[in-house]
């Protein structure tokens, strides 16, 4: 049996893996600290974000190709929902001893991946040992002119509008729940995950869930031409994430319930509910002004996933509000909460 | 009995909490990234490094005030070893639930403790539940003119030199190993821990293990003045780092173990082998030619921790040698290994 790869052996693999570095970086892996020049940009954007086995994700359901895919695509989502277009990435990878060589290169595969699509290179990290697999991602992204768009920025008489699908990923994590399947973590393509589902709809749960696709080309095309007030994207869940932007804004945000795009297969009240709390969605949720809107309508580019309006901002108590079959109530999000669950 | 805070009452205790931020810096807490203006800095540095309970630490025998600073100080400790001063800085927490609210606070403020001795602002974050405590720092710094100090750039002819202490932090693992203390979690000011150490020499063995001290200041006083050629920090121990050095500048390294700084206490053979093998010192290493030590010599400041010459780069197959009675021998450093230990 050959002998496992020591730390060193997975980062001198990561440091073989072809990868395209932009110009201005000037020093990656293999030093204390990635370099890099950052004259090309107006604005730096920062994040960073955790998944952690039992917490985030259960190791039986998901291959770690498809978790190291995922761990990216998360991060990118909070680049996107600030308008920045992807620089460079850092991952922290904690992984249990045992088996941690092939967990590794099946796992990097997949973020490796993800980071060429994106075009957001790998350009340092950490490895250790850990009793459950965990990984952190710092990301960051460039912003060549104007400004990021935060939260705060709702102004009353804005339009809601969301890119990209929601309530989908939630159903996907219901699925698992409901048949615990034991063949799942051996998925590790599209195909073969699309075979595995059977019927479409549940393959596109599976995979809004698995393999989330961060809108980071309508975020950063929003940025460039200044057409959203505030954004964020959909990882609480529509009704919470919506929540933070009117509460950052002190202004009032509602939703129509008729212009949901709803999942099919499901009663109008469960397809509401899971729409409005399922989370990990990672869309963008944005906010502009009519004149915007009417600028999004006639120049949005036909190759991104279509925009939808869904309510409005006014003036009124801070909070998220519901219309629905002819009333008007406050909505109190069901967020998860790390720390009371 | 109150009840537990949640994650949006720990992330509001941060945001409260009062930081100086740089004026570079236009959004930091409480959106979906931290923006930042790089236009101050001609380089800037990035790092990530984590710490997990059983893996680098033992809940039971550390105060999350102390894991706290730890947490930064380590990663600070990287950016020293690029030459970088500290900007700000991102902390992905991951806690079990029980308990959580307490152990935050406690964390974080041994964290904002050191962010502000060290001028490296907290500019975001993530919060999860997890089974063991773990703590991921991305840390950024800059170089406002020159270059980095890289791991590649040690010639034939360089001094070899360190800065800080060596072994010492191995040395309190042995005390803990040994001890096994119940109380010592309850320990969370340098004035505590001197008292329960009682005798100075356990107290600084302790002290180096608990809160390292990052050569901030001398790391970025040798970028600035352009006195390096090579520069790391001793993380993995003395030997394994200056392997490191000899490696990627494809050199051999010459070290002469009378001119080591050997802790008291001990035998001979048992303190070098913890000055060339102990690891977490966190002191700098580095490399400069005869002029440039000439130079350190004569304007190195006094309130610096003293450097010392240790050795030299010398052609030979990369490596490390040690010179020890007359005799030189090619030495294999003993450094941790995650994945095999």
């Amino acid at each position: 049996m050959p002998s496992p790869p020591t730390e060193f052996d997975l980062i001198a693999w990561i440091r073989k893996y072809a990868q395209q570095f932009p110009s201005s970086l000037t020093r990656h892996i293999g030093d204390d600290g990635a370099v890099f020049d950052p004259s090309f940009a107006a604005s730096l954007v920062v994040t960073t974000d955790m998944l952690i086995e039992d917490v985030h994700f259960k190791r039986r359901w998901i291959s770690p190709r498809f978790l190291g895919r995922k761990t990216l695509a998360v991060n990118l989502s909070d680049l996107a929902a600030m308008g920045a277009r992807p620089y460079a990435c850092l991952l922290a990878l904690a992984l249990p001893s045992e088996g941690a060589g092939d967990y590794f290169y099946a796992f990097m595969t997949g973020f490796l991946e993800e980071a060429q699509r994106r075009q957001c290179p790998l350009i340092g990290g950490d490895l250790s040992a850990s009793p459950v697999v965990g990984a952190t991602v710092t990301a960051w992204g460039s912003i060549a002119s104007g400004s990021a768009i935060y939260r705060a920025g709702a102004r009353p008489g804005n339009e809601i509008l969301v890119v990209g699908e929601l309530g989908l990923s939630r159903l996907g994590v219901q699925m698992l729940d409901l048949e615990n399947p034991s063949d799942l973590a051996e998925i590790d393509s599209e195909e073969t995950l699309a075979r595995w589902a059977g019927d479409p709809f549940r393959f596109r749960c599976l995979k809004a869930h698995f393999l989330p696709d961060p809108q980071v080309e309508a975020g950063s095309w929003l940025q460039k031409n200044q057409l959203a007030t505030a954004m964020i994207d959909v990882s609480d869940g529509l009704a919470a994430d919506l929540g933070h932007i009117a509460c950052e804004s002190a202004v009032a945000a509602e939703i129509d319930s008729d212009a949901l795009p709803l999942p099919e297969n499901l009663d109008a009240d469960a397809a509401l509910e899971v729409v409005l709390n399922g989370g990990e969605d990672y869309a963008l949720l944005f906010t502009c002004s009519p004149e915007q809107l009417a600028q999004i309508r006639a120049s949005y580019p036909s190759t991104f996933p279509p925009f939808r309006p869904i309510g409005r901002i006014v003036s009124d108590e801070p909070g998220v509000y519901l219309l629905r079959k002819g009333k008007r109530e406050r909505y109190e999000p069901r967020g998860y909460d790390h720390f009371r669950s």
